[in-house]
């Protein structure tokens, strides 16, 4: 992955792993996922997808779940 | 795996490797492998997707073919 | 994997993947599974575990759930 | 993962990685890990063990110790 | 993975875990397990051997056991 | 891998890593992968994700970015 | 591996890969390793599992057969 | 993990994700991180090294970033 | 990886992903791999067998498909 | 792993690390480790192959050399 | 892996796998493959270390050995 | 992997896990582990560096301990 040549410092990143789900997509999955880890957590950097499950219901996918790894700045 | 804290018994389930595949997206082909195995299973619970992979033609996605494991309920 | 130095002959083994749950510990889930798939499985050999799961309820596992990899003999 | 069909929102899980410990045995280890973390934390739903591992004393398990992750529900 | 561009539909496969043995070779091996697997199965599209061993006898090989995924047409 | 049966030689691919980047969806960084590619590339014939990340901006996706495994035929 | 702070020199450990076997239980086969190595090693120190497998008879298992990893110090 | 012979109570230790960075060593960019978890966390223990990657300026390094695993007590 | 004690200078190699094919054998399959890479590439050194698989015909093997890693020298 | 069912006893096995090499075949190569081991270790029972290599010579495999996992039964 | 934020466009990189070679040190290792292939590669953005091995002369380390996978941005 | 065209038999290599510990840095953790067993092995001719951890004392590194599989050659 492409990484940030511009940053001055020698920074410290936190990663958080969550599960975001959706009934509609994959991406909708990760975005939920993040939108409720903003409430909390500033300067979110990237992520990366870890696992991609779902649960069935009558044959068809209901939810799709999604593990991500979200990596974030440590403040000073 | 299956985590529902309502079930009463230790229940055992079977896992069923698939490839679906479809021209549209990663969820399609997924969709696709679910609806196709609904057939035969009853009773499909969740779903891990294992590999995403595709085949090209001229230089484009023609399928994408998603490998699931599905984890099903075997009846008492 | 099957490593019988007396059988004579170059046998044909399946796999099937199933999970077992127990309240109890991590080799009964085992035994569930064992027990449920020899309803309608002769000849079962070998097992693997491949993951070691459970779900919780109110702060303590409710059930152990087992991942199995078993191998069997195909008949001739 | 969380599989639950009967839930109705997206929800986010968070996962928690921790190491439990034990003289007894592995299922001992994990149900102390998850006691430990249930003081901090309501809602816990799942658990993979991840690793497992012991130090030994005099030629014999002085402690099993079990590297759980841990899913449990952000609150809204 | 299948990726015949000549294909014109979203097809849905199987996967079957086989184990095929041998004396002589590792590509005996596997032909024993197709040979065996396609008395019940029709339309084996691919496989790919996820494992190879053996037991050992007076200190020499004396059956190659190579684990195999196959990959079949689910018709219609 | 190409599982072609109507090909009547023995083939070589060669196998190229990739990574596309797109705002809107994993598939479309799939596809903006393969058009760079064919710039260049003839032939290509099948691909495999191996790595699905991205960048976030304000708490939300501002690119998905996929890792690609590309194979092409090598001519004679 | 060793984490004691207490330590005070640049130690070396040697790992020794083992497999114990018992009937009753996986912990039972990990100390059935273990005593039966310390009949020739002194000095070890920690253990992981590698795999936890085993074999099945009458549609039950008959030996839990675990894959451990040994590490031991190398005097002087 | 822990393996110290002499503590006395059953542990419960969380780990914690990190990566590091640092324009001079790996060895370097491992004590940033420490350094930096070190101004909240009290009583780290161990870590491991997950993945060395690093950006690259004028092709040569720019900054090592090397992502760990850290365990720490979580104290009764 | 290049392990020759007698080479003086601070080598540099390339890796480059193959799949070869055959009808024959494994081994047939990556001779064919390297045979053809020869033709552009001089001073191949080694190489890893990373996956092996195969198509499929009326129940018997077609063709073996090897994906090599090879590495080589680059120049000055 | 062993699985025999006839054994009566709870056994424990070392496993040995080899690398065996040979000009002509992958087979030939995990023979040439086993003559040799059998020559300081009675009573080996199964191996597995953890990894095919070889280097190469004008553009040609020079040995193929096999990484096998060795198993052995540890007297009384 | 941090990724930057502050690019306009949906881009493509490339990834090239290296071996770079120093009787110094992992980190000198590393700087002679990128300076190596910054000779014909322009652009390269990042680096993942994915091997770390090296060959032994009299009891001691001759040459690190450091397995590289090399990112570069693909021009327009 | 040893790769050395000059060698003109069919080598036998056997493989040894250690782990060497050093307060500096990796490499000197690498050099101490070999130092250590070229005390009773002669001809050891490559390593692979499997996992790089440490312990933690106040915050900081206090040891480095690198696993390693090393390569050496069976006489005869």
């Amino acid at each position: 992955m492409p990484t940030r040549a511009a940053e001055s410092k020698d920074h410290v990143y936190k990663i958080l792993d969550l599960v975001g789900s959706s009934e509609k997509s994959i991406e909708d999955a990760i975005q939920n996922a993040l939108a409720r880890a903003a409430k909390t957590i500033r300067d979110m950097k990237w992520f990366e997808v870890m696992q991609t499950r779902g649960d069935i219901e009558n044959g068809a996918v209901r939810h799709y779940q999604v593990t991500l790894r979200v990596g974030f700045t440590l403040e000073g």
